[in-house]
């Protein structure tokens, strides 16, 4: 499971509902390892953010440094609202879709999160081997934490979360319901126009539709139905 | 401008804390207008919530009710945390990423987020065009109402925020840019080792991690400057 792979860890949080957030977030996309450098005290707001969560942020570790933070972690990615562009390769970041992509389930990634009006330090970002920056609009760049984690957790995971959807409840339309579909379809087509520029533009559309349409197998076998018995109501 | 066309409604939200939210990330992300259903009155957690985008907040659309709210809009667009699989033919829905492809910049669409215990009722999601859910973990897949928004408008965004980016100011490494620094770092390899197969396999590697690195123009600039000189230090 990738989301093992990643201890997500949060550099001197300035408030514990920001911490409960995360954790919140953690546990809806999967990943469950925290690490806490100098946090707050949590309270209240940490603990009703956290919501079915409480866990994760009750068993985080927590740590006195950076240093300590980042020990014994085989790639370090550190996280940036800051688009350095090139001007500054230390700030050179990748995107989190690429981010997605360079890890497989081995080694142990650290995902580094920094503080609600800092972010990170430069030296800190020195010992990051990746930079990871979420595209926003120039106007007002800055995410919240908690939505940074968000997104990036939400990226890192999505695939393995959607394998696991789509095998358990949802079997798209496969090679045999479309056939049958489109053939109750076509039949029903050519009883309803009789010239061939209707029925072919008829046909072309319906398939288009279909095909953008993530179309399941129910629903698929209930359009089977629609069509067949149109057709017998019109013979 | 992608960001135009979308309208982000939340139907009967609680919490002012979660209006502010919202109203910040919708900034982040470059979108404007936000119709708000029965909102409760904003308050401190709001405004500090919004942070700088008070703007959207305070110039939200205020209405009484839901047909009120998705009046006019060409598509609707409901979001849901519960993932009704097959069986369900009314609650088969698309992932963020199927949603980014579907739209372009004409139309007017109504991206609408239910309330933060029952989300949108069943009537609700039946005058919906489209159902959005976010791939989340099974064990507990109810995200936050802004955590959500976060996502999904992340995803709507991205191509555009990343296009303007990169357009700014990230020039990716070209084609001259590679020749030059791997001619050389090929020249340097061929200093340092005597060994053909040591040089293949110095040579190949070298150029699978650039592959894998998204390299800069800026940064191959600057490493065809370390292999050059270092080759004219040897020689």
């Amino acid at each position: 499971m990738i989301q093992g792979i990643f201890h997500i860890i949060l550099v001197e949080p300035r408030y514990d509902g920001n911490i409960g957030s995360v954790a919140r977030v953690m546990k809806n996309f999967g990943f469950r390892n925290l690490i806490l450098v100098k946090p707050p005290p949590i309270g209240p707001e940490g603990r009703k953010n956290s919501m079915h969560a409480r866990d994760i942020m009750e068993k985080a570790k927590v740590v006195d440094s950076f240093d300590e933070a980042i020990e014994g972690f085989d790639v370090v990615v550190g996280t940036s609202a800051q688009f350095g562009g090139d001007a500054n390769t230390l700030r050179t970041p990748v995107f989190p879709e690429d981010l997605s992509k360079a890890f497989d389930a081995k080694g142990k990634v650290a995902l580094l999160f920094g503080r609600e009006d800092y972010g990170l330090l430069n030296e800190e970002i020195e010992r990051c081997d990746m930079l990871v920056t979420i595209p926003a609009h120039h106007e007002y760049p800055t995410l919240n934490l908690a939505q940074s984690a968000a997104i990036l957790l939400y990226e890192l995971s999505r695939e393995a979360n959607r394998r696991k959807l789509k095998k358990k409840k949802f079997r798209q339309m496969n090679e045999t319901d479309k056939k049958y579909m489109l053939k109750f379809y076509d039949e029903l087509v050519d009883e309803v126009y009789e010239h061939d520029f209707e029925r072919k533009l008829a046909k072309r559309t319906y398939r288009s539709i279909i095909g953008r349409a993530f179309t399941s197998g129910r629903e698929a076998k209930t359009m089977t139905g629609v069509f067949r018995h149109a057709k017998d109501k019109i013979k």
